[in-house]
């Protein structure tokens, strides 16, 4: 479809979406999080067309989310490496992994597993909490729009 | 870009993203999860071809995302609810949300909170804990690949 941008949106989900791009580019954001950090290796992981990668992490170079840095080896080589508004992006990929995790694996099938480095025993499940504490989904929340800052 | 498919991924995220499909399509997912039900409606928000809207429809449909069901007034409409598995996204649109409200708007900028309904206070924002209670982040997490299901 002619995209349409999202990038004013009042609602932060459709501003987050429309940052992040096509469907793929999140993959992108993957792989540096599981440390490819050159184009070829990005390339070639994904196995997309290079023009199609290398306008997308100019993109993302653009947006903050990655920069552009020497290469950790000393060589002439630059690297990508994710921001801090990038590594904001961890929980997206969590939430992605655990959705896919719960409703897209046939018993049996081999996946991947994101783990915690000290016991090396799977990170827990996401979970949403109120201000106060208590464990909360979706049917005790609500959207508000139009909220002005000063109202934060 | 072609499209390439990662359905068959081992990486749940990828598997996630192959589902969700186009960038925009997740904005129909928080469409449900905002209330909207109706071809009509969801439509009208998203500003978005119709044509586009009914493949997406059905494609989320025949995942299992979304459901029709008999229109909650009694009329011969259908409408579209979020199943087990769409509902299960909530996390996924709740990460996108706290990332956008973190890093894409300008101060003073007017924008959409999620709130607890109870309290009326905006949720807290996610956190990854370690199996173990430990609040853990992306540098203390790593990514095993090719785990078989006995392993889990």
């Amino acid at each position: 479809m002619k995209r349409k941008s999202f990038r004013e949106a009042e609602c932060p989900v459709a501003r987050a979406l429309d940052a992040i791009g096509d469907w793929w580019s999140l993959l992108i954001i993957r792989d540096a999080f599981d440390g490819l950090r050159r184009f070829s290796e990005i390339q070639q992981n994904l196995g997309i067309a290079k023009g199609m990668l290398a306008s997308r992490l100019r993109e993302f170079v653009k947006l903050g989310i990655l920069e552009l840095v020497p290469a950790s080896d000393g060589s002439a080589y630059q690297e990508y490496a994710l921001t801090e508004k990038g590594r904001g992006l961890f929980l997206v990929v969590v939430a992605l992994r655990q959705w896919g995790e719960g409703h897209l694996y046939q018993k049996g099938e081999a996946r991947s597993l994101l783990v915690d480095t000290r016991t090396g025993q799977p990170v827990a499940p996401l979970r949403l909490y109120a201000a106060d504490g208590r464990a909360i989904d979706w049917p005790e929340t609500r959207v508000e729009s139009k909220v002005a800052e000063r109202a934060l």
